[in-house]
C-alpha cells in the first residue's frame, strides 16, 4: 500500500483546473501501487486515478507509459488512459511529483484465479503484445538478465540469513542464466509485472489491465514467463498444469508460439522467477524509510525457481513442444 | 492511513449479495482512518464506505456509533449513515471482522481552514450537540480525565526522552486537571474527535462529518474545547483568536453558552491538549506492529498545552466572559 505524498484539497482543485473534467467531489489516497501514490478523485463527470510518480520511477520513462496506454487503449486493449490537459499535456504536476490523471476502470482483482482466469489472461497478453507491435517508442527492461548481477551483488551478504545456502544457489543459477538467456527470440513491448492484482474482472469476465510501469521492449516469451510465475502456482508453490495450460493455450491461439519461444520457455520462468526471487530479497533487507510497504515474500520465487529447475521441457507447463 | 484486513473480490462480493446495492464495480483500500480498515465501493447503485472494525475499536460500542450516525443524520446533520443489509441489521462480518458498508460522503477536508471554515465547524457542531440531546444511548468517554493517569503512567518513563522535563510537566498539569476538573456542565453526544480531515467542505460550504468512533456522553463544552485545539492554532502553534473567535461566536449563535462552559473553557481546553498529547505520547513509543502509520508529533499538543496554561479567561480565546 502507498501513499507517499499528501495531496490537499486546496492543492488538487487547483491542479484540476488544467483539466476539463468538472467540479471536484471528494478524493482518498489509495492503497495500491508500490511506487507511486494514488488516489481516487470523483468529480461531476466521472472518477479517474490521480498517481504521483515518486523518485522510484525514472521521469524519463512517464512519456513512454503515459504513451504506451493510449496506445493500447486505441488498439482494443482495455486499459486506463491518460487524461490529456488544456495545454494538450498528459503529464501534469502536483505536490513538487510528475503526475498523471488517468481515467478509472472498474474491475477487481481475483486472489484466486482459476482455470478460466489463466485462459483469460493468456488471450489478453496475446492480444497487447500484438496490439504493441506498431508502438514507436522503445524503452529497454530495466530488471533483465543483465541487471540481475548487481541485484544480487547488493543482497548476497545477507542472503543466507534468509534461507541456508541461498547464496551458492543464486550465484550458480546466476551463472547459468547469463550463459545461456536467449537474446533471439520475437520482441515487442511486454507488460513485464502482469501478477493478478494488476488484471481486473467482472464477474468472469477480464475487464482490464493496469499498471503498465514496469512495461517494456523485451522478448514476448519473457512476458509469458513472468505469468506463468505469477498466475500458475498454489499457494503451496506447487504448480497448477492446468492453470499453465489454459494461459498457454489461449496465448497460442492468438499468437502461435515458435519452436524457439517454445524450447526457451523453461529456461524464461527460471529468468522470470530468479527477476522477482532477486529484487524481492533487496526489498526485503532494503525496506525503505516512511514507505510503509510490507515487504513480500522472497522465498515464494525461491520455491518456484526450484520448481522451473525440474523441468525437462515445456511440455510440462501444459503445451506441446511444437 | 490504514489498511489492516485485504478483503477479496470474491469474499466482497458475497458479503454485498445480503444488501441491496446492486453489482460490484470496483473497491479500492483507502488511506483513511487509523481505527480501521476501510474501502471505497463501487456498486452500480453508487459508493459506499466499507469499514472493517478492527481490534482497537470495541465490538460493544458498534451499535452505538452506527445508531447515532442514523440519528444525526435524521435530524440534519450530515453525515455518513450504515446501510441495512436484507435481515435489517447495520452490522456484519467480512474477513472474520464486524463490518459496516455506509453511504459515502462527497467533500474534502481543509488542510488549512479559514476563519470562514471555523465558523461553519462551530455552527454545525452547535447543531450536532442539539441534535444528540433526544439519542437514547450512553456511552462513556474512555478518554476523559479519569482515563488520563493510566496513559500517563504507561508512558512517563519515556516521555523525557522526547523533550526535557516532559515527566514533572505532565505529572502537574495531570494534578491539577484532576482537582479541577468541572464535573456539572450541560452533557451530551459529543463527537470528540472533530479534526479538520473529520469535517469535509464542498467549496466554501460544509458538506458534513466523519468518523463517528470516539463519539460519547461527556461535557458538551469539552467538545468545543477540542475544536478549539484542534482547528484555531497556526502551523506554527500559535493560537489564532480570530479563528477562535469564529468558531465559539458561531457556534453560541445556534447554542448559547452558559456561564459556567465560559468559565471552564480554558481548564477544559487544557484537559483536551492533555488527552491528545498523552494518547500521541503512548502511540508514538509503541506503533502497533505492523499498523503501517506514521504516528503523529505529541509535541505539538504540548505547545497548545502552554498556551492553554497561559490563557486568563475565555476572552483569551475570543468570546466574552458572558
Amino acid at each position: 500500500m502507498a501513499v507517499y505524498t499528501d495531496v490537499g484539497a486546496e492543492e488538487l482543485a487547483a491542479f484540476l483546473d488544467d483539466y476539463d473534467v468538472g467540479q471536484l467531489l471528494s478524493y482518498k489516497g489509495i492503497a495500491e501501487g508500490v511506487e507511486n501514490s494514488n488516489f481516487l478523485v470523483n468529480t461531476s463527470v466521472g472518477h479517474f486515478i490521480l498517481t504521483l510518480y515518486e523518485r522510484r520511477v525514472a521521469a524519463k520513462d512517464l512519456p513512454f507509459f503515459l504513451a504506451l496506454m493510449e496506445h493500447l487503449h486505441a488498439r482494443g486493449i482495455t486499459c486506463p488512459q491518460p487524461v490529456t490537459n488544456k495545454a494538450g499535456e498528459v503529464l501534469g504536476k502536483i505536490a513538487r511529483r510528475p503526475a498523471a490523471l488517468i481515467t478509472f476502470l472498474d474491475g477487481m482483482w481475483i486472489r484466486r484465479p482459476s482455470a478460466a482466469h489463466c485462459a483469460a489472461l493468456g488471450d489478453v497478453l496475446a492480444r497487447l503484445h500484438l496490439a504493441g507491435l506498431d508502438f514507436g517508442k522503445r524503452r529497454a527492461n530495466a530488471l533483465s538478465v543483465d541487471d540481475w548481477r548487481s541485484l544480487y551483488e547488493s543482497c548476497r551478504d545477507r542472503a543466507n540469513k534468509l534461507q541456508r545456502d541461498l547464496e551458492p544457489f543464486l550465484a550458480s543459477e546466476l551463472a547459468r542464466l547469463e550463459k545461456e538467456w536467449p537474446r533471439n527470440l520475437a520482441r515487442g513491448v511486454i507488460h513485464a509485472d502482469l501478477f493478478p492484482d494488476n488484471v481486473f474482472f467482472l464477474g468472469n469476465k477480464l475487464s482490464g489491465l493496469i499498471d503498465f510501469y514496469f512495461a517494456c521492449t523485451d522478448a514476448l516469451a519473457y512476458d509469458i514467463a513472468i505469468c506463468l510465475n505469477a498466475w500458475c502456482f498454489e499457494t503451496d508453490h506447487s504448480y497448477n498444469v492446468t492453470k499453465g495450460s489454459s494461459l498457454l493455450q489461449a496465448y497460442a491461439r492468438v499468437r502461435p508460439l515458435s519452436g524457439q519461444e517454445r524450447d526457451a520457455l523453461p529456461l524464461l520462468a527460471r529468468g522470470a522467477a530468479m527477476r522477482f526471487l532477486l529484487t524481492r530479497l533487496v526489498d526485503w533487507f532494503d525496506v525503505p524509510a516512511g514507505a510503509l510497504v510490507r515487504p513480500k515474500d522472497p522465498l515464494e520465487y525461491y520455491r518456484k525457481l526450484r520448481f522451473h529447475q525440474k523441468v525437462r521441457g515445456v511440455r510440462d507447463y501444459g503445451i506441446a513442444e511444437k
